[in-house]
């Protein structure tokens, strides 16, 4: 889930499957029941059974997450932007699942990752996705390096996220630390109204004016 | 594109963008017609231009294939299964159109690697494609030690393909190269009606029956 209206960003497929699931998990109930509505405003809320499944959740708590399976209702996972289990909570429920051996489903959504990945134009054939760099200044500026030997030595393109409000900083950093001639693509606001997806070598990112500031977004790097 | 119903894993958006095109680079132009007019098939193929990029195109011929676009039309970009630029086609192309200042809309659609990762329970925080393993013997042998180091020292999953006849194989390779209690998810005609995406341990993978013989499959390993 996400801004954008459901029918914009999701298959027919999801839509009816959300309608035919009564168990959820996810991530955040108030905006889950928000999405819900948005799907079909004739969903009646009170009666799904939806529990909550994010960081702060007891990894002791996940496994009886599964119980309505074993009563054969199948269950419904949603995560706030980007996929479940992918930089979203999920990984861990959907484990249990396998190591029970049931049948787990993915549907087709937005990610911001391959979405950002096929509007860069850096190589797709090998790339990684690395999550958020560490905090930390002199473990950061290794973070940047080992990015920048993996594009050198395995032609890997570098995928990575920043908590929103430091975005401007991140870039800016990019420019300072790897060599100009390496290219950043910098995509915002994937599918909203102010998508932009634009690759440029660090040196045109230094001389450029830009504010992503609290925008969401994601970086790629690759020469 | 791929052998699915269009509207049963494109959202609604994508479908209007292609009604609205005229101008399209498609990996293959015969089965491109076919799926053009299973998603209308009011639309008249005679009227549109289509050029072909794939792996026989010379990279000179890229370039030029973004005509169109000064003339103030857009261009669709189709690859035959999978999305365009990532473990396909039209990152060339895609690379030429940011090098030259044109907007860059990425559509959503299924990504085998994506909704592999969905559905393996493995890290969607920190993950690698690779592509394809080397074919030659000792090179093949390397590639999975590496994989298995990354997954120790970065907990970082491991995603890769192979040619279908060779499925079998691979996974008997697996089994005898890396460790036992190594997890291995085998994500098996995702969005088809024969998917299957199981994760085991490698050992369990030994003592199985499996047949994943010409069926479209992506791999993922994790521990």
């Amino acid at each position: 889930m996400g801004d954008t209206r459901p029918d914009e960003v999701l298959p027919a497929r999801n839509l009816e499957a959300i309608k035919s699931v009564r168990y959820f998990v996810v991530e955040n109930l108030r905006s889950a029941r928000r999405f819900l509505k948005s799907v079909d405003r004739n969903i009646c809320i009170d009666d799904l059974n939806m529990v909550e499944l994010n960081e702060h959740t007891p990894a002791a708590d996940v496994e009886a997450m599964l119980d309505p399976l074993a009563a054969g209702h199948d269950i419904g996972v949603i995560s706030e932007a980007g996929c479940p289990a992918v930089a979203d909570p999920g990984a861990d429920l959907v484990a249990a699942a396998q190591r029970r051996g049931y049948e787990v489903v993915p549907l087709v959504g937005p990610s911001s990752i391959i979405m950002s990945l096929m509007a860069s134009g850096f190589n797709g054939q090998s790339f990684a996705f690395v999550g958020y760099l560490p905090v930390e200044a002199s473990r950061r500026a290794a973070a940047m390096k080992t990015m920048q030997q993996e594009i050198r030595s395995r032609r890997r393109t570098q995928i990575f996220i920043e908590t929103p409000y430091r975005n401007n900083r991140l870039i800016d950093e990019l420019t300072r630390t790897l060599p100009g001639d390496m290219l950043l693509c910098v995509a915002s606001d994937i599918t909203g109204p102010q998508q932009q997806i634009v690759t440029l070598p660090l040196s045109q990112w230094r001389a450029r004016t830009y504010d992503y500031n609290k925008r969401p977004t994601i970086f790629l790097l690759y020469s």
